[in-house]
């Protein structure tokens, strides 16, 4: 467990997404946490969704301060979600944030859409640098999405990982439903939901007469009916809070497997 | 285990990778694996190191044909390494191939290195679709990197999981030393190495007086002299095999956390 060490400072909390710096759950996330502590953000100046746990290696990085006020600073990165990160550790701050925040995404990143989202990416990789990081998403793609919902799930958990923390090399995965706050029966510990996104491009032709396609799809639960399941949660009227691993190695076939090779 | 069906066919074999469509990787794999089946590439038409499991929404793919021969098939695709497998799976074959390989990446893919890489993004998602998939990494950066040494132990790994199969959602992340293949000692079954990369952005000013940051860094191993790890399999002269889970739950802790939440 690594827990929150107060010193005689307020809690450095710090904040990425990845639907960008001016998202409206970008916005929701700071003034939900606000007063827990002193909230430094660097998240992409535009849009990264689905950018997972992508850096930018062929091209330098550029931030921007947007704002500098009491307990709020904000920057903008060109580049992704993990980048954002990156670079408010090595370059942007001076101490190790108490906790990293994540999203509020606009849209589900339940089941495998962890290992897409560019969120869940920042969560990750404050993960893997030994801070309590965890991931907030809504279950509404929609720019004007509504977080109302989700406020009150935030804090009480923001609440307990600052005072509790979290296990070593394991981070949170939270899911928000779509649905009025008076609805929500509260939050269910679940597993990620094993399934796939079966991706349907949508074929079209340019004026040139040349074909592009667009990336469209829809999610085939392998779980159905799994009330242990994130997607069950969510379909249930639940927050889903799933706690992810950093290391994937599969240790039930190594065995196996070192009788082949 | 879901293990090869042969029906009249010879296998169909997807490849993929990150250093893009004329990489010397590349051609090394599609030269390991020809006798083994029909070639079907679908690789970046440019480098995509370091996206991860990224997939591109916001804009549209393109595809174009490179060669078409008996038994070889290449295609280029516009975005990343996932987007190569989907649209290979969605709209250029038109059965379900028998195995995904990915790379040979030109350096090394161990420890965490799994999480940032393109070209183990290819592999995994080809796992969340069913199919047994391997990447493959020789651990020399350089554009001329020397696959010699991997080429006898990639027909090895090909060799079993067409005949054995992968259990289900299980992928191998296969790294091979840069060394001669007389010293090599053989595959060694081994675990993800725990451990961080810790980024030095290396900050440099523009003409114009603008500041931009290059990531550069290096790789803080927290399980020195674990040899059950892939860094120790790699510094000891041996090839890294990892079995990879997609499903990232870290069930120990579900409990602990219920009595939380």
């Amino acid at each position: 467990m690594h827990k929150l060490k107060f010193y005689n400072l307020k809690p450095l909390i710090l904040i990425s997404n990845d639907d960008g710096v001016h998202a409206k759950g970008l916005k929701a996330l700071i003034d939900a946490v606000k007063p827990y502590g002193d909230i430094f953000v660097v998240a992409p100046e535009k849009g990264e969704s689905g950018m997972s746990h992508a850096i930018t290696i062929k091209n330098p990085l550029r931030v921007n301060k947007i704002t500098e006020e009491e307990g709020l600073t904000i920057y903008s990165c060109s580049g992704t979600p993990v980048d954002s990160v990156k670079i408010a550790l090595d370059k942007l701050i001076d101490r190790k944030p108490d906790l990293l925040l994540s999203g509020i995404n606009h849209g589900s990143n339940a089941s495998v859409s962890v290992i897409y989202s560019g969120t869940l990416g920042a969560a990750r990789e404050g993960c893997i640098n030994g801070i309590p990081s965890v991931g907030f998403s809504v279950t509404d793609h929609s720019k004007d999405a509504d977080f109302s919902g989700a406020f009150k799930f935030v804090k009480q958990i923001v609440e307990d990982v600052l005072e509790n923390g979290l296990d070593k090399d394991t981070f949170l995965n939270v899911n928000v439903p779509n649905i009025s706050l008076d609805d929500i029966k509260g939050i269910r510990v679940s597993t990620q939901t094993n399934g796939v996104w079966k991706q349907e491009y949508e074929e079209r032709q340019d004026p040139h007469g040349g074909t592009y396609y667009w990336l469209t799809g829809f999610f085939d639960n392998y779980e159905k009916g799994n009330k242990e399941t994130d997607e069950w949660a969510l379909d249930n009227g639940y927050v889903a809070l799933v706690p992810i691993k950093i290391n994937s190695t599969e240790y039930s076939v190594i065995e196996k497997l070192k009788n082949r090779y």
